[in-house]
């Protein structure tokens, strides 16, 4: 049976402010990036959310990112590959505490913002983070974009690497994602969006911008959660994938 | 035989800031409690020291304090129970990090400045630290002021308890230290000091400020190394301990 | 004629975090008190609401806090009169530059959070904050809680006091507020509170919980605009104003 | 008359850290570069500073840096141009409210690491913090690499430009500094150093790493004061300036 994991970046909020609809998102999701208090989160949104998740049954997960609230992690910090070995180490063992003072097991780590960018084409920067998750815990799985370095890396260090898909984004002949400075690089039609997904999940290829069936592995799918739009798109990509008879499942559900 | 463990504050460098001589104390005590990127520490210094401690044979510990960068965490912020509960969980989990992935192994936790003053004096929050650490690892010992909320709680938690003395502060009738506030709060005589520990150490008793000899238990002494003078009480008081055929082991070790 | 200035905390966003409803509720104020970068906001929303501001025709005033982004400035973290005015400093400065930058000029300070309420009851804080104000542009006008201490020090310190109150906060029969950890500190009913504050403006009392008419001095009433509700609040408190025939005017528009 | 500014940074420490001989490198410069709270400094050393440097009769100006107290405002974090406008204005209105609280004149402002670097190369960036420093100011002097965007910039603002000088680095053949990053890049030798400063001062030249003599602006040389051998330097290039008949004297002095 086709099985797929659906993931979303939740625990965002910080002190007084809010950001993201968590409650809402979990309903639709099997695996959870939370926040782990460098770009984004603090130690009280950390134990909320991954109690929310363990709740609901969604596989809770690490989310590193630079340490860069100002800029939320989205700003490409000159970082070396020692620096994201510590910043990776670091996140993911205050996240997995969280988890273990609840009861759960922590199930995988995604890179966040520029980190994860980086990583996707820095080698270096990729194998380090293998590395740090490698070193706190062997039996994590680790988030790359599908094809990326990351993925490379992961597998290298004997990490389950699962590749991660874009639901909203187009691809080039090579398998990259186009660079959202070009036009084009975002799918505006819901409906494309879930049939590339479909096609993603049961059949391994994705149509580029040239019109190429070209392979891609997908073994989870981002989705968002930050507006009503969102929300829904979550919603129906769940829906349909359901119909399709595809299981929608973390990787420790299996 | 007699035995005691010596214990220092070390990984409080930041960024492009040093503090401390880290290397130097390593010499003289048996336990580190290593900064954990709140009050102090970054992930970058938190591996350079964990490291070190483990090289030099030194056991290493979790130092958690207050999110507070600019106070040095020395400033008492009105903080709840359940949020020293996950300022704990945080930085515990993030050092031992570190330490597994240096294949060491996290052998204690002790508050930083104001969260450990504070849990002396106040129940709910000993007990909101102690569940913390309980929850991550209970394997862990738990360092508190000897006499106080925070060692109670750590032996109500079902943790190992060390009773924390200190060399160069005078003590009051009830076993609580004397106020920085009031006129005699410190030892200024090192070797008066050393005699206090050697007492300490050897009868379970220490002279208070009226003259009168109380019980204090003392499982583990402070030891301080930011200054030249502080390094050269660290090397006596360490050689007197030896000479007089005291143990200087941490608990790990025992 | 009547005039009483409305004053609102405004630029509480930072980075990709947003609070409150800015624009909104510009439309019902006269005076905008602008954080600052410790508690909330960053050099970019600083510089967005205060050129929204001006676009309004609304006076711009600095909104200085604890240096304390997690708390957002709402922890009373214990604070020196000479850390107080260094704060002071430091934050008006910042402020009256984007200020000027946008060829306005700064009207007034109001401090934030846990600095306003503890500069109202700590004389020595009060004095320190206005001596700041004072020492950066004695034209400012410094907003106070009525009856404070911070009002007095004000006044002591040359500057224009204004004395602030609120409309959903009750009274102690000595012109206190009612603390919030008391049963019947906030008036629930909205017609109440426009009460409240009509009897201030115009006859210059409020009933106490007790039931005593007792004096207060009403410069600037407080109004909030983070949910539909306050802003419903501040629409009609301001219409009731104007129907009564009070003018809404800030202190650098009489 | 001949006559030189030297200038060095400042006011780099922050809460518990120290950094830098700040009271003994001023008695060798004219001219004090103030951190301002973003990669360095908080405002109790901010105001310390100011003072001390008004003490002694050196001119204060701002030192404004990136938002990167982790990396010390070294990393060159992607600023826009916008940003660079209003991280400027933040910092300079900050640093200008002490030295007004003290009686004093702000004189100058000058980019603190990667805002600086990147500023040099950048003409938006450059245009960007010119015109944040005369929306300011327009009396500061805004120091900057000699030959670099930034001096250009400024000058097309109407401000008065102040071009720096090395005395340690090396130039190469079109009057740019020779990247660390290559060999050759730091003249080792004090004696060729202050050589080097003599010729920039006295004959507006400079020999390239290739032999060549080319021309060189030196309105102002940079001084360090974080290390003893770079006190000694400052002290020896000091005297022999002064031996040289040359004045050395700041902006405001003249």
């Amino acid at each position: 049976m086709t099985q797929i994991d659906l993931n979303s970046d939740l625990g965002e909020s910080y002190g007084a402010y809010t950001i993201g609809n968590d409650s809402e998102v979990l309903r639709y999701v099997s695996s959870a990036n939370i926040a782990c208090g460098m770009h984004a989160g603090d130690p009280f949104v950390m134990h909320r959310t991954v109690r929310l998740a363990l709740e609901r049954g969604v596989a809770p997960g690490a989310h590193p990112g630079l340490m860069d609230l100002p800029g939320f992690g989205r700003r490409a910090i000159p970082t070396k590959p020692e620096e994201a070995y510590d910043l990776t180490v670091y996140q993911v063992g205050a996240l997995a505490a969280f988890v273990r003072a609840e009861g759960g097991r922590l199930q995988h780590v995604k890179p966040h913002g520029a980190l994860y960018n980086m990583a996707a084409k820095d080698m270096a920067l990729a194998k380090a983070i293998a590395a740090a998750v490698r070193d706190v815990d062997p039996g994590l799985v680790l988030y790359g974009l599908a094809g990326s370095c990351l993925v490379r890396a992961a597998e290298a260090a004997g990490l389950t690497a699962a590749s991660e898909v874009f639901a909203d984004r187009t691809y080039q002949d090579d398998g990259s994602l186009t660079p959202r400075s070009q036009p084009g690089a975002v799918l505006t039609d819901d409906e494309a969006a879930i049939r590339q997904v479909l096609r993603m999940v049961e059949h391994g290829t994705v149509v580029s911008v040239t019109g190429k069936e070209i392979p891609v592995r997908a073994d989870t799918v981002c989705i968002h959660g930050d507006s009503p739009k969102a929300l829904e798109f979550a919603r129906r990509i769940r829906e349909r994938l359901l119909a399709e008879g595809v299981r929608i499942v973390s990787f420790a559900g299996r």
